[in-house]
């Protein structure tokens, strides 16, 4: 049994990670804390009654050490950088046994849901959220955690940045065409929609149900700090520099992502090939789904599970890719049971189906 | 033209009043102040641009007086009581000409949203609001502002105590009940249901839409602040003590009251009896409809209205008394509007059908 | 493997069993049919792609014997009892060895979630639901399918009649005070409210979203047919008759039921004394959790799971409990796989933690 | 007052439509009729109770000639050509004298909400809406009802081609671009969000609540029908050709319409200066905001109001015109009252405000 420690239990990501380890096989949780709300995790989630007897207290490194293997850092931003230097730092006498059993690298492994790790400049990270990096050590050697795309080396990692639900949707609906037709792209608008999980659990005006509930609109227009994240993964897919225009926009929904992207090439294109571009990109990948042509995808059909619906059209120059995840789970903590089940060697879909 | 401030514009119940008066014909609404939120009302209810040229600023009692024949004040509770004296016991100066010509009674007029006036007894506001009445004067003069029952009171009153949401529709519904028929009735259940913006516009994790929506509850079972406001009034009208059981609900819309109310009879009673009696009862309100039997009134038909919609049914020694209304209209601002009306000698229904 | 099939898969309660039943590690869903929509599985539910190679045809009773051992009727009322006859009937050829070694008493085996079972009284039946039954042999040997209080019974059941949504959270709010208080109880009033997939998924005016959304309402007051139902059961647990008041109301969510009832008795009673009764009464039960006193269910804890929630709440000689069920998994399919488990001897819970 | 009737009263826009007309202080409403759904208009519509004593018939062209000056039609597509020649082919006898008061032309006028004349070429309606076209008399003379646009020809047409919801807020959006800058416009992609009452009140699976609510989808992708009725107007705006992509998608609201519009330029812009094109042009028209530089038009500022909110952004080549409408107020019934004021020469904005 792997032990796992979840840090920020409070949030809605902490939360669903805890109630899908609490379910994995392979896993012990032995250790969660949270900033301000503390006590029985069962009085906290009274969803989990039953479930657990785990106590929620602040966060003490020493105590979270002593306890786990693998940390799932569910913080805000700008928090992570500074717990996971502290968890990855000390001696790792070897890490548990069962994590060495378990094909892993040795040594505390962490996969952070923050932003803290994904940019790979700490300069765009400044400019985009605000603060200085403290932990330039460990950004160099953090893996992006979208398995699709970097597999092999989430199972070597130690540090893993798990992707920004944005991100996932975009990033997956994009690769197949811009890993493979970069150079005859010239333009990519991706308009997003998010459920209002989305923000956190932060309790805020503009979450507030009678200001969301019967209400849509576009926030952050042309300036969502997730853009740099997909534009740096989208350029190493191509091999080459692409920056996309984005845009999100805030569903009045629990959960769910739906992105609606526009790729304008300087050629036309039949959907039937892009179609099967897709097809062939995610043959076997178990979490990604392309639906037939002439289908879309609808969040309702991957909300609670950790799919990616893709659909494909397209017309004269331009292609249309439809898009959806669950943005709790695809979109964050399945992704991050994902990523530890590579990183300790379990079936990848342990838990998750 | 008489001239209105409207004191906490800054929350659903005032914005709604602002709303509401500045489609009235007979009222120029001339001055506005929040707490917090200070500047262009159409910049901090974008609703409204291009109807207001008001600027919002903090609470002025000398301001508000000088500009102002009536206040509505949508303050919180315990609030409202600090500033209902300082603009009821300034020197009239004969109130506005246009008040008086109204055919009201001159002096500065006071409608009051919050709590503070409804209950006579200052020992149960402090039991059930927890704090020290400091208006026991004004406390004495305040008339309760539910104008099918207490119209005439209100044409004469300066300071009026608009009813909350949960007891406009729960003695609307039992009115005809408890003043006919006190002696027979053995008890009564209301099980109350409200919309979201019935808790006002703060800003509380338990209101946030990613916990309110597609979730249902009860609370402050057998315990809300309504009761003993509730029980009052209907001691009043049924001339002796009745006490209530009551238990509200959260309801995942934004607006909208529905209570359901079992009225357990010592005898048998008919259906079309208790029909006749409603019928009866409320023939001449231009705001209470009585549906035909067998039928139930839903919120859908009462949202963004000041009607109360009311459904009868008996089984046995059983009344069921289905009661629909709009919190912020009927439940709040618009039953305010209408207290103005009758107030300002205004037709009753201006600015509300 | 035990093989079942399900009658009945384009509605959300066969969609639902279908659901619970890939994931369960001891069934293999062998037969699917519906009335009107057939074709493959996961183009009926995109949301079962990659879960499910199985078509859906019409029903045809001779393949489904050949191919199962339990089926599951997940059909409209009046239609289930045309077909359990036909698959009960059947010579058992000593039902399938895993079934047999499961410990089951042999022959096929029927879960009924329709109403077509669960009256003793086929009088009633045509009463309240409008037809002759006919398959009176049948009535007589069902089993009412609440496991928490007719366990052993539904073991040995060949036909289970699963309880009906709102009947299920009734009777357990209810059984601990009807069982051991009986002769103290004076009346019971039951304020229930259901999400909309309640209704099943019937094309109909009246649950279309811009209908339903942002409305509330009461319906079929004091005159829906799950009323027998509720008596019927809490008469035997009573053992002497009993009959509730019940209003049921339409929530504007997809999935959950709250029932807020009102337990009137002819004596003082504590709060403490009656949550220790219910304490007691479940304390062994995997699926119904007792909140802590001054607690209330809420409908987003018991979503997508089978748990039943149950709150204690009282003063001088009334008992409020207020009781929550997702309408579909313990109020519908859930229950029915916790049924199969029995009737199969899985573990109870099993496929549904 | 003149007269009106209302044709289809038993969807949303002619509920709308009718609920509008009642409380207009210049129009009485004299005619109502609906195809399946006949009897006392406050029966079919509760909200209505106690404003109107019509009865709904059947469509009868004569009786509703002999009681109207004014038609709105709220009937299907392929419909309204069927009734519109009846209706305008009429001896006028001069139509009411009202009517000729009002300054208006004489004879009967028509404000069709459905599709069938807004499409100029016949050819282009048999296309997209799959069947011949059978007025094409009238089509060529009908005026499209976007009175921002056309509002002179408005004032003396006798049919008005009311605009679709999507078009609406689409032209609107485009227009000052499309007029000014046309030779410097690449392409548009119009990503559009309709509330489920958009697509009328036909009872249809997609629509149920269970299939909306928690959901989220685009449809009819590169397909939809109002893709050519935009076409058509902004080319001849822009006094050429434009194509602009469009998809529409369904959000889980009741009512409103948010497009977020992605235009390309050949060459940089500044969002200074398409601020300003859009502040001027739309300078005196009383139902267009332009938000200011920054801001985001959100649905619920003008849910239930006549507006059309605009919001500008834009970076390098690319500008993001965000809009919303309410769809069945700007984007059908309330702008056939606006038509009908310029028709009948009343204040552009009365009964809207």
């Amino acid at each position: 049994m792997i032990k796992v420690g979840i840090i920020g239990i409070s949030g809605y990501s902490g939360f669903t990670a805890f109630e899908l380890l609490l379910k994995h096989p392979g896993v012990r949780v032995t250790y969660i804390s949270a900033n301000n709300t503390t006590g029985a995790a069962e009085e906290i989630w009274p969803k989990l009654k039953g479930h657990t007897n785990l106590v929620c207290n602040k966060f003490d490194a020493q105590k979270a050490i002593e306890k786990c293997d693998v940390f799932i850092l569910a913080v805000p931003h700008t928090v992570a950088m500074d717990l996971a230097p502290q968890l990855l730092s000390k001696p790792a006498k070897g890490g548990s046994l069962a994590v060495r059993q378990a094909g892993a690298s040795g040594g505390k492994k962490v996969i952070d849901l923050s932003a803290d790790y994904r940019l790979e400049s700490a300069a765009s990270f400044t400019k985009w959220y605000g603060t200085e990096h403290k932990d330039k050590t460990n950004l160099k050697n953090a893996v992006y955690g979208l398995p699709e795309l970097y597999r092999e080396k989430i199972k070597k990692a130690n540090l893993v940045a798990n992707p920004g639900c944005y991100p996932t949707a975009a990033i997956l609906a994009l690769a197949p065409l811009v890993s493979t037709k970069t150079d005859l792209i010239q333009s990519i608008i991706i308009d997003a929609k998010s459920g209002v999980s989305g923000a956190g659990r932060k309790v805020a005006l503009g979450f507030m149900f009678s200001e969301v509930n019967e209400n849509f609109k576009a926030y952050k227009v042309l300036n969502h700090q997730h853009t740099p994240e997909i534009n740096q993964y989208l350029s190493k897919i191509a091999g080459n520099n692409v920056e996309v225009t984005f845009v999100p926009h805030l569903l009045p929904i629990n959960r769910g992502i739906q992105e609606t992207i526009y790729v304008q090439f300087k050629e036309k294109i039949k959907a039937e090939n892009i179609h099967t571009i897709y097809k062939k990109f995610y043959k076997t990948e178990p979490f990604v789904r392309i639906l037939p042509l002439g289908k879309q995808p609808e969040i309702k059909d991957v909300a609670y599970t950790n799919y990616c619906d893709i659909g494909v059209a397209a017309n004269k120059n331009l292609a249309v890719i439809t898009c959806t995840i669950d943005n709790l789970l695809k979109g964050a903590s399945g992704q991050a049971v994902q990523n530890l089940n590579l990183m300790c060697n379990f079936k990848e879909t342990e838990g998750l189906v």
